[in-house]
């Protein structure tokens, strides 16, 4: 771990123990677990293997300082968060360092990454103190309804490798501001950042207990936080699998469950669209994080007349791309999280190719020399002629390919794109208002970019419907899933004097 | 069931088939079932065993109305229910008595559900011309936010057989005015007041397959509802158990689900309650529908100086309860549902009464004579000197018994009044404003009463916490159930020109 | 007034008298005045002369009544209002061809009117049960914040004659709706339609006092309105002149005010626009009531390139309308409300002609032979090539003239658009995305219809910006606007028991 | 100035120049008027005479920045106002000494004036970010609604000398949040606690131009800004006269306006009332700011049987207040803010003993020695024995007298307190949960305070009913006094491939 220590101003943020109750411990066992540099699969760091044991006590925290946290105004707690997001931002160059580190994106999506997730603090610092109830009017005169919002209580959030710090804090502000302590169980190929958003938390004045995080074995975290009655909502961001199963355990406790799951994103390039634009946008979002993304472009669907354009354009626009440690200037992509990853990916490409389509760059994985041969890296793949019977279509792929597939009448296009069981992001590409807003409508999708691949924003909803999850992250509704609503019937109906 | 006939008006709203596809239809079996008058123990009508093959076509159905349903303006939609509001409110009295006839109820309580049944109709004709998507304030010039709302697609109902009616209107009505088009399981033993309301709504101008009922075997129609893809949303009100089940195999699919499961109501009486009117009032709440609701008076907490007063005054309210037929002139308590959940009642009694409780009236099996000798009553009872070992306190009773426990504290009554995994209704009388604020944030439950048992209307929202359920009906939030958010997300930034 | 009474279902709903405290009256003076049809000249009917003394007894009346409206519940009004609804669509024949006899204009727009302005009512109906005060999360854990809504008061209605009924119930439903009662003074020269709803608000059960109407000498009974203290809300829809008026009068009793006063509507036609229903819709918006509307196309602006196409589209469209009786089959547009406003329009026209602009159709007063002669048309004129020093420009034309004006790069056109002291209704043609968003975004309007001239519905805010008023009408705000807001802040630190 | 300086730790906080365009500038003339030190009659500081032209070049300055301001985003806006928050605070010992000594009031006083005039930036900070318009259900399927928020551009405010920071804050932030730009008038007798807020303004980043300041010539700036057409809205806090003036003149321009004017404010003392806690808030409201504040306790009522308790209890919490200057340890209570206001409050009570009211502490000007001498100090009265015929029961006092009468009924303390033309803040105590509700029902005031005096807070609206004004400040509604509505109505049926 020497070697990321030395890239950080404040070498304290590189935390590797679990966080429970306001201290920092390691796993009963004393058992710990390697984090590796994806780009070199050189050890970042160790990490104790948290458990049940662990996860029990982490509960135990979050349920002891849940009563003081709550009575706390809204006010107090955003100014908590507030100050927790002053230190993030303060540290943010070394939040990425850890980030680029464990996940291996460069260092400027990192970056980007702390902006973003930085922003959903403040956001929720901002929105605690908006909770609101209602007063309604009343169908009798002897009687009055209030309604009134209080935090659920402990939460479990459970998180991703591939957004080390966003998804936490999409979850655990929201839950901080409503009022909830929180166990959080990041995950376990990248703790460290969570644990340097842990360390500055501390320093910002969130209570001990209010924020715990167990890092380690996976499987016994999970299950602890599901099966714990104690535990009143599962927050959690990974795969459709995993999700469902979580969710079917969350049942027996009757836990409010949000989920953010796979997506099979569709990129529609209309005829009238901008082309070189849409080309830019497609890359963007397709090779994000080498593609491992939720919301990654996952099948290109490009009109008929603008198709051989459009190739051209964004093959160009992939050969600039350039891979490397997200450490180096100048690289633009880094490598997957894992070598069993990279090595799925790679095989959906050769089924691909094998199934007719034409790799226009792209294909296989890159000799890059050094250590990071040792790196999970795999080239950015653009596939042409993709039809609907390669996995690439059907699957979601979570690397750095794009299948691109032709189609003639809008309808077809919208037909296609909705052709999957997730409904997480689409994206299309028009400059007609009236397509627009009737394609925006027609996609069965919880998010719809228009002529943008740029959607997460903390002021806009995110989530997915169909298999692709329930509920929704950041903006106004985020603060909601955390809330639970209360209607009080006062009868008044026995004073006679006024 | 030439006997609940020939009370009809209209003897045509008596139906006794399945309703599939805007098509009155048996099962494909052919197999039919008895529904029985719980007074009398004699048959209203035969309705047909529906399965899994009858559930299959009616969301099939559900589904390819779903389109057309979702294309109306929310007008169309509304213009629609609100005719089925007029029809229904028309026949309250024929849906009364055939209410009485399968339930059991007092034709009295039968009419004011009946009232409020309509309501939530009413009240979600309108709601839904209300649903309302975001412009947000942008984070980026180039882009414009907008969130929009449309509806979940085809939802199951499972409803129970206490509120044959307004449990049901609760659900479907959001439903429809959302967009939706619906399969409903209605209880077994009261389907026909469900398939009165189909006739209603298809009289009404609700499309074919917008509104399918199926009757029948329940586990194989829930089961059914619950594996299908198709099927987006479950809206269930029952047992928790059941609900538990429901929820952990809808993960499977990734459905939404609103729960509304059991409750285990305290009702606490502080020293400067108005003792009269809570007393009467208690009575009202725990023997509604011979205390089979969710929302009954189950636990009843005395302050300590108006202990022997307030048992004094419950107890002549009791006294003058009348136990019959719900058609029956002047008669106030009906039957329980089945013999075995009378003998339930019984056994939880004989339990209490072991232990030392007090029985100050009722407590045993009425002898009424006539046919109602073959009818499942029990006698209302009053369970003095009730301690926290009993079964009465610890678990739904849903019958006619009432334990009241002695408190010295306010704390102490807070604390055994959320002592308990349920989080349904609370109440408490008290006429001091400060208390009445923190005993209502003090009591863990999704709705309290205040001075007041009547706590239900289509204005406020209906629903618990903890193991009582997730979700909320009626009120502006009702139909949040059925919407799904759709985030918008629009590049302008090519449009140079302004 | 036989004429028109032997058009009528209901001869009963032609009504002459004021409606005060829930009776028909005469002036106190017993004088009268004559409600001419302007497509004829001929007296449809004689009302009395209500002024200073029948407004004050009106105001009395709605004081007087107030109290116990305010006290029903919101439901109980919306039921009233519901019912009043129904009879409106039922008598909307009666209603329109009233309507017609005294405005001309023809008699299915009378009915498109009646439609809208029954709209009104029913949305209000609903809206009244939707107002909803606060529950706020609190900043100090002693204290409880609520906010709560209720009427203003008595509200001072006055309303012109372009739309005899819409104008009317846009302000008196939410009134009602709200709790407030109201005095209404319709436009002295069309009062029957204001009387004929008055008879059906009374039929549907409106109280005694709730709403009250004086006919008659307008300033008089304006001015009593103004100056009274208890009038606590005036809605004004007239010109801007008389609004800025009584905007100054009501001051020193620090009245609210709402205004919808002038407009001078700009139409762009980008040059992407579908030219053919531009100029249909053009067409529709400007000359719609014999152009006297406030939201009426009032200058055409024309992009270079689309130019002489739409000029031509334009008068082919015009050259299809048929003036005459708006009773008379196929007639769709019918006279000017007054041979002084008749003779204004020709005089703008003549000034423009004068100044270079050519009429490409129209452009002086008609021989429309019989009756008609003594009516008050004038031709429906296109003036090509207007210029921004004729009056056509500067000034609300308010009768049906159009002039026509190229521009050349986008923001000229917003420019010239936003070159007016009004800033009531615009509305441009264009298929592309960004423009609508940014075109809209930059016309300083309170209205911008885009692609579609039909604006108004009960579910869209009403109303203008800078000289052309201020607050909304219909939608959810326009019920705000006679609301006021309670802030109840509740100390409950003194109880120590919770 | 010396003096104040010298208490400053940054004395370029003391400005004393216009702001006009982001530069510190002095009259045209040359003119400078001194600023008092009211507990002493010292000249504090010389400040320009600003008059009409600086107000021109100052609004001139505000509409030239208004399209740069605008076009930020909110959350640009937001961080810089944010800024402005902290360096608010950071600077509050410095404000609160230059606000006691041109204002008067107690340090501690003006330190708490700060903390809630800071925290009206704050919150409006993070309020902006929350405009939000609506995706409306549309009645048509070829059209889409929308409803957008925007600035009504450059804003007027005018404010008082009572509270010389926050009544400033309330209007300024929710303008500057809105996207609109300002022109401020403080009073002029207090001008130069405004002066430092404009320098931290500037100093957060608030650009050139988007809020300037003209001091000096009361009428000549106020009369300025209320004929410009460019000003949109006019924002003020004064007396009801000066405000029924204003809205008078702003008609013209039809411009928007908000009056927070004077109150008359009720204290009901009801006999269940905790009469110690009561006579203790009783004080604080009614001598804050020694009784310059519009919601200051005006009128006491108290129930009989409690009537020579309260008396007694509230007489000795007066004797306990201690008079001088507000930089002076322990003193409680200030001097008046000039020898006219002081004259004015002496010849109140005068009329009222006059009348029989029984002064049982205080009625005369003090002698305090030395300087204050020369200040313009009362002491603080208490007026048992007041009837409804003295002018302190009838008028706004504005001082530290308070008149004390007795009621029986709860109904007659309800009449009396709405027995004004004013509608501002009303209070009362009572523990009865039912009389709670009720009475503030019943109160006719925008503001109610029950059991509690502090009702003040940046998260509750603010306002009057009646002749106390219009609009609400602070809370989310005070962010919509400065935002307009648009509706954008778009037609998409053209588009027929999807």
């Amino acid at each position: 771990s020497s070697d990321v220590k030395s890239k950080l101003k404040d070498a304290e943020l590189l935390k590797t123990d679990c966080f429970v109750g306001g201290e920092w411990t390691g796993a009963e066992s004393g058992e710990t677990m390697p984090v590796y540099n994806p780009a070199t699969n050189e050890v970042v760091a160790n990490v104790p293997v948290g458990g049940a044991k662990e996860t029990s006590r982490a509960i135990s925290a979050a349920a002891d300082a849940f009563p003081g946290w709550k009575a706390k105004t809204a006010k107090e707690r955003g100014s908590i968060l507030r100050k927790w997001y002053d230190l993030v931002v303060e540290a943010s160059d070394d939040i990425s360092s850890i980030m680029t580190a464990e996940c291996g994106k460069p260092f400027a999506e990192a970056k980007a990454e702390c902006v973003g997730g930085a922003g959903s603090i403040e956001w929720f610092a901002e929105e605690g103190r908006r909770i609101q109830g209602d007063v309604l009017e009343t169908v009798n005169p002897s009687i009055r309804f209030l309604t009134t919002k209080s935090p659920v209580g402990v939460v479990g959030a459970i998180t991703p490798w591939n957004f080390p710090m966003s998804m936490i804090t999409r979850k655990v502000s929201p839950a901080l501001a409503a009022g909830c302590t929180v166990v959080l169980k990041p995950a376990e190929v990248t703790p460290l950042t969570a644990l340097s958003l842990a360390e500055l938390g501390r320093r910002a004045g969130i209570p001990a207990g209010v924020l715990n995080i167990v890092v380690g074995d996976a499987p016994a975290i999970g299950d602890t936080l599901i099966a714990s009655d104690t535990v009143r909502k599962i927050g959690f961001t990974g795969s459709t699998g995993v999700g469902k199963k979580l969710a079917a355990g969350a049942a027996d406790t009757v836990k409010r469950v949000s989920l953010e799951l796979g997506g099979n994103a569709p990129f529609i390039i209309f005829d009238d669209a901008d082309v070189e634009t849409a080309a830019q946008m497609t890359v963007s979002s397709a090779f994000r994080n080498a593609g491992q993304t939720c919301i990654c472009a996952n099948r290109i669907f490009v009109q008929e007349g603008i198709r051989s354009q459009f190739v051209e354009a964004i093959t160009a626009v992939v050969n600039g791309l350039k891979l490397g440690s997200g450490f180096d200037e100048g690289v633009t992509m880094g490598p997957l999280i894992s070598p069993k990853q990279r090595d799925r990916v790679h095989e959906l490409v050769k089924e691909a190719v094998s199934k007719g389509a034409k790799p226009t760059t792209g294909g296989g994985i890159p000799n890059l020399g050094g250590k990071l041969d040792q790196g999970y890296f795999m080239q950015p793949t653009v596939l042409d002629n993709a039809t609907l019977d390669m996995k690439v279509y059907k699957e979601e792929i979570f690397g750095p390919a794009m299948p691109i597939i032709t189609f003639k009448q809008d309808k077809d296009a919208i037909k296609m794109a909705n052709d999957t069981e997730y409904g997480l992001a689409a994206y299309f590409w028009t400059k007609d208002l009236a397509r627009a807003f009737k394609a925006a409508e027609q996609l069965d999708y919880g998010m719809v970019g228009i002529n943008e691949q740029a959607i997460t924003s903390e002021i806009a909803p995110f989530g997915g419907i169909k298999h692709s999850g329930v509920g929704r992250e950041n903006s106004k509704y985020g603060l909601e899933e955390f809330l639970q609503l209360k209607t009080l019937v006062m009868g008044v109906g026995y004073n006679k004097t006024l």
